[in-house]
């Protein structure tokens, strides 16, 4: 029997961006008043507008948070429909009154992403027993047809709207691959029941979490990041405690830098400009 | 028999933020004696207010700390009761004028954490004679009483006062993950094992030093930041270097950053400024 | 028999240098119209000058790309024939008035590099079977007369056009010299057939990429620098997520950053510098 | 019979911080002559003060160093009775006018520290043979009652005077704790053993380098840090490459970064302030 | 028979600094074209006098090179008699008018080494049979007279001159020591045999590039520096790849950072102040 592909089948979706700065408070506070609402006018307005999206589909959208700690004051989130749109969101954010208080710190370029693990098994294999060969014309378009069936009725999942919950928790992360202990030499079935025990645990915290992986294989220095939404952020320590004993976590998981914020949504915005989470105070 | 997790149940208490900063001596001189008076008002008012905590629960604490070294000049520890509030509270720092001087080194997000392992070693155990299942409601429901149980009795240490000792030593820290050795995949007993002498040792230096760990798996980038208090800093070199020898840290504890700081009262803060540790300068 | 050499016969082309760098958009806005307008074109027409190459041979070519994230804004990117006229394209974009505004980020030096690993062991066998010894003058010039035949073979590959793709993906990688997985203590045949099985894949998205593989031994930080230009930036992610599993990635590769640019036409850098990323905005 | 400790007794001495500062010569360059002796001055005058120490015990000293390369121009080497003291110390050279050109790079934090390695197994033993159990309040008088007439025997080596030699090198270091070598997991026996050897070659080179080993555990970013002080530089050259084939440093032994500084006397540093590293420039 | 040392017998000559500056070519540009001149005129006159060297023994030399990348604009390369020597000229380089423009990046300090591992070898192996031990004076009297005379046959390769190639490569590396593979723990006949294949490659090269090897331990933060000259860089390339495949540096080498310059003559740096390579710009 030939050998099955390595890989698995992912479907992609929404071009996604994160952009963490630092605000210069001190440069900020030199300006006027006037200067100051102008400021806040000017990028309330070009949030607005990304916020809604442009075009039919909606799909390109984005979000601001406060952050936590050093590592960053604010996180831009923009989703796209493709890596010029959201360059051309960069540029336009840098042409803002805005942008002189803002200090690049971090930033993140992924697609959102589905891996079919069990789908590419089964596709694999009932295209394997028809006696077709990996890479031949009717071995791609059996994957086409299943990506492309995959794809529409994963849709919402593919271009998903930013969940609007309170707290968002961002970090990216690696499969190992140790000279001892590696995910890529690790056979398909094995890799898929470990995904699927790992999946298990995600869908208990379903309710409480929103999840939203993006891969980024080729396009930034780690090869998956993971967007948790919620509103009571204790919920992304349980669970990202429950699934480190994992074996796919314990074993495989490789973490960077976490960046924890909360939402500002658009009038939000020029009261933390202000000092303010919000505008009661009341947290 | 059933598989029992391998999580040990957690309890959460107050969120806690480190912002460790440099302080512009240089910018600081360059203010009138009159200007640098209103800063050092503005400040000990505001720390003032934070040490008093709001609200009825106390829960809200703030403390200041001269750090040693070139890691950071000042050390604001923040204990609050969300994650919102915390970042109230940086908000609230950063507009005040004594921002101006401070450059943000460091920070750590984490939340004050009690690790259940003989509790929940038993409280699994018991579940399972009983035939439940891990993730059955019926069992859900058996942890979540212990959880409560245990909250209550524990609400000192989950929330507790910021001690009054002199001298702080703060470092984050992992759990090893390595190709041959890995905490995550020890069985919950032999954590359990090793945890239990890790305990007797801390335990022996009970009366010398105060110990506050914290979790940060999910909201930082390190998995658990670790206080201690002690009128004698030698005592931090003790504890840590007889913990080193404990199987659990000599093999499975990575660690992070060390920061050492020496307590500053609301007012010692107005003479730090003026270059002075002490009033009686009796150090 | 003797042993064989066990390093692969390369050709070398090309020198090429990527410089990234962060926008200062800032100070760019403090210029007055007329002065943007002359930096325009004074760097517009160094382009236009670098991009159509000097004398004969077309040899020197350069591109500019607009860079999504934190890593930088802009990619010029050099081919030269030599390091020092790589070296002189630096100073005389230093020299620029553009350079006010380029804060150096990364930079990455390398040539272009052809590993000829199926010709270097038939070239060796054939060699050591009539008897001639390595490092011997005959031996030397049998290696010699191989290189120069591919070398005039292979000219169009080795002095290469810059693809005029829309997007570039970059990134340098090491072949992993692990104490248990070790790329240069493998045999040459056990390599050969491991680069055999990789380009297999890099076969199939030959429609969709183009590839340029430079070699930085000795010149950079990591070994060899790849250059992927393609219209649709999911092949990146497709064809190295694909590769990741080929037994040379999945134990020996090691990877550095990537950096995802969009193609700037020499008309195209002046829209940019109005915040435009093209004259259509149609992205 | 019981198991006996894993870690030494350890005795300690004088804290110890080293800074490591860049000087910012083109804002020296733009002061008036008449500003820059002012400055001198002030430093010297502070410098002989912390020369010599204060109180009775001499405990207090500090020297400066000017440090080759790029990881700074001067070192500040403070040994004083306590860390509390140590920031005084920092407070009140931030307090300076030579502050403005000190641009802070590096620092250290320990105590002079004295192992104990052949003391403590006897002690260990002794106790043990009496029947106490480690821990009890016989056993720890046992051990206090070593530690206080060794502290007394080794007063001069605990709270040393800072040698006089020309050159210094310092860096700090861990011991290992690796998956498969890890000297916490050693037994006390073979620790001495090795640290025994290791010791033997120090002492051949006894006559021509001093070393005054630091503990940091608990205090900065590694677990030891060595100062060697001697008139010829080579002799650190030579001492630590020996060493390197020891079974504890070629095992065990992690090294962070090496400083190598000049000692400025009191008035070596005016005339450093004016480009010279000494009076008669004969080097 | 006695254990023999396990170190081999090391000559050293030059103390070597490497200085890597970027240069800050938009405040160089505000200079008016008189003040540049006295700029150029002041470090070409002072690059002359370190050119020539000082005093009898001609071992004080300097060169600069321009460097391609980020990672600096200008190497300064220094040899002199003494570590005092080159802190020095750091000294003197700082009060120069081009200070201004020099933002430091990187360094290395080390000192010209030999390794004398076949001389080791039957110098250990004599004195062990004349029932000499090492340590014992007579034995050190036995090294000391091996150093002396092989002292005096490689002065010249002591205290070369720089070598007046057009291209430079500077590399700082270790030899491992990892948990599993150890150079330090191998014995002295394996390193011995090793280090000989090693240099048989580089014999074959001897035509092409000039090698000047550096120890650093005790110094700088590698092991050693290694610095190349060629006239055409290709060959550090070749050169180093083969090496690669060599046991000793396939196993246990660590390599750090690659610098490649271009030399500049005196008279070349004005020119290079002016944005140009050479004077012909023929390049």
């Amino acid at each position: 029997m030939p050998e099955l592909p390595s890989a698995p089948i992912t479907l992609e979706g929404s071009s996604v961006l994160h952009q963490m700065y630092r605000f210069d408070w001190e440069a900020w506070k030199q300006r006027s008043n006037e200067e100051k609402r102008e400021v806040e006018e000017e990028v309330v307005s070009l949030l607005a507008k990304w916020e809604k999206g442009t075009g039919d589909s909606a799909k390109n959208q984005s979000a601001v948070f406060s952050l936590i700690g050093h590592k960053g004051d604010l996180l831009f989130l923009h989703f796209n429909d493709s890596f010029s749109g959201l360059n051309q969101i960069e540029l336009e954010l840098a042409q803002t009154r805005l942008n002189a208080f803002l200090i690049p710190q971090h930033s993140y370029l992924s697609v959102v992403e589905l891996g079919l693990y069990e789908s590419s098994a089964k596709t694999y294999a009932a295209l394997a027993e028809k006696g077709l060969t990996q890479g031949s014309p009717e071995w791609d378009a059996g994957v086409q047809e299943l990506v492309q069936r995959q794809s529409s009725a994963m849709a919402q999942r593919l271009f998903p709207s930013i969940p609007a919950a309170k707290y968002i928790c961002f970090y990216p992360m690696d499969r190992r691959r140790g000279e001892a202990r590696n995910w890529y030499t690790e056979t398909m079935a094995e890799r898929q029941r470990m995904m699927h025990e790992h999946g298990m645990i995600g869908r208990r915290y379903a309710g409480s979490v929103r999840q939203i992986i993006t891969g980024s294989i080729g396009f930034d220095d780690w090869e998956w990041g993971v967007d948790l939404f919620a509103e009571d952020p204790l919920v992304f320590k349980k669970l990202i405690y429950e699934m480190r004993f994992d074996e796919v976590s314990a074993v495989y998981a490789l973490f960077g830098q976490f960046f924890i914020g909360i939402r500002l949504q658009t009038g939000d915005l020029a009261l933390w400009l202000r000092g303010k989470l919000t505008s009661s105070n009341s947290i």
